[in-house]
């Protein structure tokens, strides 16, 4: 059961007329309650090579480790809502943002835009949405305590990619809660020609065509 | 005036508990309303050079030209609802999909995802919410009868890149209908060390860092 934002009344699920797929639609003031993928807007903070990770104290998967990440508010650019939610939860102020990964999470709706970052002066500490909040080195990741998937693949391609020295920027999708789609720019390029609509989309990185 | 969508009744604005900014809150059930940017997702369709272009039959803009862009929809990727939106309203399957272009549109809450993408046979024709689809190449673009900056600037951009022969992934803000961010990574790379937040974001290459 849904009510309509506009008037209160109960809506109906329907196909609008012009549409061609279910949407809450309110029978008195015909009001169509649209349901849109959320983008969620993050960092890689890093300072002196180091990664600084938070640990949850909120659901879903409190007590696990993520990178700071939200979903992005109104009258913010993806940077700025990155920008945000570190400060939010680990209290650190980002400088050098470097647009870094953007995945499309089909199983949850939403669309994650993640920043590599380093930290002004090193600082950080717990904000509300945290327990505790720590810098890392690679050996250091409590890879089976991460909380998302998501969280986990920026990660894994973050470390591969400082490793040879060059980051790319990614467009994927990730269509499980399991997957995180460890594809490098390297070894995705064998997309042939695609039926419409494609299924998936190789990783980019910004080389001459 | 606006009413809750799980109880139907009127709402109020303000402050969540544990929040930081006003919101539309029901004072019976709790639940909150939120309001976070909505994704835009489009193509620039491409034939033997030629850029496809749709004359728009619904407003905004109506009778402006556009390249084939809307809102994505849940359940679908990026590159999917890119090429949705490019049957929908130019009836043209697309191929070899590139991401191109992310641009935080600030003063409508949008974020515009752009690919570079091939026309599959060249076929393509108006759909319902065209009046009209052409074929154009660099010197029949028209210019002031294009709907949106977005636009305008995605197009200048693909047609700067294309004659250098090189394509990065752009990210940027667009913080006005007028403003089209016409900067290229050449030349926007004079950014500093942001204060937070970050004010705005350079385009990025994929360049080795």
């Amino acid at each position: 059961m849904s009510f309509c934002t506009r008037c209160g009344a109960e809506t109906i699920l329907k196909i609008p007329g012009g549409d061609d797929r279910q949407r809450q639609v309110c029978p008195v003031c015909n009001a169509v309650a649209y349901q849109n993928p959320k983008i969620v807007v993050g960092a890689i903070p890093v300072w002196e090579g180091r990664i600084l990770l938070c640990r949850r104290a909120i659901e879903p998967r409190r007590g696990f480790w993520t990178l700071p990440a939200g979903f992005m508010e109104n009258d913010e650019t993806l940077a700025q809502g990155a920008a945000r939610e570190t400060w939010e939860e680990a209290r650190a102020r980002l400088i050098d943002m470097e647009p870094y990964g953007v995945y499309t999470l089909t199983f949850v709706n939403q669309v994650y835009v993640m920043f590599r970052a380093q930290i002004v002066d090193g600082q950080f500490a717990p904000g509300p949405e945290s327990l505790e909040t720590a810098l890392v080195d690679e050996k250091q990741i409590p890879w089976p305590q991460l909380a998302f998937a998501v969280i986990a693949g920026t990660l894994e391609r973050y470390l591969a990619d400082r490793r040879r020295g060059r980051f790319p920027m990614y467009m994927d999708e990730i269509s499980s809660p399991q997957g995180h789609a460890p594809r490098y720019p390297d070894t995705a390029s064998a997309s042939g020609p695609a039926a419409f609509p494609p299924i998936s989309l190789k990783a980019v990185s910004g080389k001459k065509q």
